[in-house]
């Protein structure tokens, strides 16, 4: 195919040389590409130019950014489909209202409870193999020999004073400054984020949430009589400080932000770190704590921690919530949440709520978190889910049909899927589970009718022929019903 | 003493026939009584008078009433003091109002993890050393080993279907027909009421509890933002059921009404299963969902299960919550809730606050209490409490002022005891605590001044030669502080 370079605009041509070395295979798959900077020596351009070049190319599906580390080739390279279409942040937010989504969580939980699942794409944590189980099993026995009476002796308050510790210690990565009294250890995220809201919200509030948000929050929203206000987030960056702003402008009683920043749930999106800076400077000004769901940060693939929004907390306005799920155990119930200025009443909170965690998990996870072997485990786990992801992503460009388009995310195990117009995830979810295959339909992650065209698909298992084989069912699936055709 | 006896009433002379023989020894502290009806063919008197004649020398403190077991010789014989006061039942009930317990209560957790408590007559359970920590500990390792993927296996939605099954198998006894679809495992019970309450109840409503009521349920209603309304509850046989009428026909919004109907916190007391039935009977009628916290009944001295609320429930309208944290291990979080009409709810509800439990201490508590070291288990936690409960007794009769009265229950670990009036327990409890006695003031059970003279004393721990001194010293400390002298 010929161009005229002349006629065309510069980062066009910047783009085009890029281009050809791609489909050439010059750059291969997965390989970074030369530095911006490099190009605007190179090709004789502006900074902005060459950034519009890769733009250019990341929105052909070509390059994908990576936070803090630049672009690269994407993986599925031949087939690659369109990144996800960014939502409209200028478009006035919806007015708040409560969400009604308890029903559909709990249809959704006991449908899944209920089928044969032969392939999960639904659970959001990896596959039992690829925690440290038997690591875990050796520090839980040493444990219960260590404390004999660790099972029929009460705790204290807070949770166990050694993980606090080790938990202060790893954040400290992530740019907070915490201490083992600034912690208080839950049953999960889940747990925090219960508490957190409850501490700063009433009956009625309205507290404002991504757009997709991960629907256990709105769940606990729902059950604490709370509203949500979705605010536009962007596959990309995450949550819109603009479109925030403007939220907080217009609406008067928006309580709370809640956000994921790491890794959103669903959307797999991390927020640049100036955006967080910004976010914390925002809520700050218009005086509504932001609450941090921060469940997945430790599984970016580069394995350099992410910054947390809390990192820039100033006031003690920022409520840290996290779990250790995700990273180390799912058949462990541990989470934790540094309540900031909040810190007493969330402290009291859990202890109505549901007293202290049981001592042995507790010590069990401290002793591991503390030792190089959840350095090692980290560093195994994030290089198989990068693995996994792209496996999931290629399958899905391969099977999916036209007009498709999702993000592959440069970390934990979350695929967004926009499925083209008029395919109704709901119907493919349904039609998938009668063959075994599960995954999470748009529906669920929103008050409104947005995404009900979207599915969410994990890669948290390890993508055998038979997942290949799932992936191509509900490719088949979803291109049967484009346009509610049966 | 000479009495003309013939001048005295019939009662008065059957029972100065035993008042003497206890006096004289020949029926000994702790002797069972003989049957009411063989005294009706002794004397050749009626029912009532025998029954009059022995519920004479209960109020004299010579007798005590043990549920479905009859009367026996107290055993603090020769120091008896009189029984804790009857509340007033015709009194018109309190208007509903916010209970003000949160900060007391984390005021009160916060002191006594701050100090060095020599003696702790405030928890709530039993030494460690009278759980079986060995039996659960080998347990544990067990099921660690015969499931190596235990910690990294997330689980499902209502908890641990074994435990579950035990759970319902365990619930027949009390009266209750449940299956294991019936449950919901909780994080205690603690958790159990949490959900409960926010099944039934719309922050604003009005909850009917106890006077006194469990200090952390008054938390829990406050942090759901609920009115505690108190109704009078008699230290002998617990909430009246005349006074929960009143205030059903005169308070209009009454959403719950929750009972600990066996050995009642702070109380101790038991309510006669002919108040039971009344209870859910009255409910019923007024369609209002009972909440039962059945924490303590397998505490019972005689080992005979008390019958649950539950057991009379015919239409689902009572929920059922328990623990296994006060009989089978204070370090375990184990309860669970059986919700009636509201299982749905509640199942959500939960999975909204703190997602499942984990697996381990689950299969744990299910194969030990599968097996009959469960019961071998009870009988002796039974036996041990009751020996330390009367020897707590004793030392409270040997050593507390002139005025103190209090009962002495049939079982579980809790004495309820009222100090001379205008002796202000909350000072004795900042008193005592300095000196490293830990007792929970009257203050924490109630949003009225009505027990401001009154204390908690647990007897779940041996009552060794300190521990006597420290009861002596409480002892001299609320004797040295009656009417407020220093
Ligand atoms: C963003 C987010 N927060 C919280 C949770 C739940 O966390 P936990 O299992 O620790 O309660 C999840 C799990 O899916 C999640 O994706
Ligand atoms: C009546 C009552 N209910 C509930 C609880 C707390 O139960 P758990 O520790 O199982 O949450 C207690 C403990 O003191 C109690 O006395």
């Amino acid at each position: 195919m010929e161009t005229n370079l002349a006629s065309e605009p510069l980062y066009q041509r910047v783009a085009h040389h890029y281009r050809g070395a791609i489909r050439a295979g010059t750059l291969a798959p997965g390989a970074r590409m030369p530095s911006v900077r490099s190009m605007t020596r190179l090709h004789q351009v502006s900074l902005s130019t060459a950034l519009q070049a890769c733009r250019h190319l990341e929105d052909e599906g070509l390059l994908e950014a990576r936070p803090r580390s630049g672009y690269f080739v994407r993986m599925a390279r031949r087939l690659a489909m369109p990144p996800a279409r960014e939502p409209d942040t200028a478009e006035a937010v919806d007015a708040a209202r409560y969400v009604g989504i308890h029903d559909r969580v709990s249809a959704f939980v006991a449908q899944g409870e209920r089928s044969a699942v032969k392939h999960d794409f639904a659970a959001a944590y990896a596959a039992p193999e690829q925690y440290p189980g038997e690591a875990l099993k050796n520090a839980a026995m040493r444990a219960l020999r260590q404390h004999p009476d660790l099972l029929v002796k009460p705790v204290g308050s807070s949770g166990d004073a050694g993980l606090r510790a080790v938990l202060a210690r790893r954040a400290l990565d992530a740019g907070m400054q915490l201490t083992a009294h600034d912690i208080v250890i839950t049953q999960g995220c889940v747990e925090s984020l219960n508490v957190a809201l409850r501490a700063v919200c009433q009956p009625g509030d309205t507290v404002a949430v991504e757009s997709p948000a991960y629907y256990g929050l709105l769940q606990v929203l729902e059950s604490l009589s709370l509203r949500a206000l979705e605010i536009p987030t962007s596959p990309s960056t995450g949550l819109s400080i603009e479109a925030l702003e403007l939220a907080l402008q217009t609406h008067e009683r928006i309580q709370a932000v809640v956000v994921v920043p790491n890794f959103q749930n669903p959307l797999g999106c991390v927020m640049p770190d100036a955006h967080k800076q910004r976010l914390v400077e925002l809520c700050s000004r218009f005086e509504v704590p932001v609450i941090e769901d921060d469940t997945y940060s430790a599984l970016c693939d580069d394995g350099v921690p992410l910054k947390a929004v809390k990192a820039w907390d100033r006031d003690g306005s920022v409520i840290h919530c996290a779990s250790l799920r995700k990273t180390l155990a799912p058949g462990l119930r541990l989470g934790w949440v540094s309540g900031g200025r909040w810190h007493a009443r969330i402290q009291m909170l859990k202890y109505a709520q549901s007293r202290a965690n049981e001592a042995l998990s507790q010590i069990t996870a401290a002793e591991f978190i503390a030792s190089s072997a959840y350095d090692r485990h980290l560093a195994r786990l994030r290089r198989l889910l990068k693995a996994q992801r792209e496996q999931v992503a290629e399958c899905i460009v391969a099977s999916f049909p036209e007009g498709t388009r999702f993000n592959v995310p440069a970390g934990s195990l979350l695929l967004w899927v926009q499925l083209p117009e008029g395919c109704e995830a709901q119907r493919v979810s349904d039609a998938a589970l009668e063959r075994g295959i599960r995954v999470v339909p748009g529906p669920l992650f929103s008050n409104s009718k947005r995404y009900d065209n979207c599915l969410r698909i994990s890669s948290g298992f390890p993508v055998t022929a038979e997942a290949q084989q799932g992936l191509r069912e509900l490719g088949r699936i979803a291109g049967g019903l484009i346009n509610g055709m049966p």
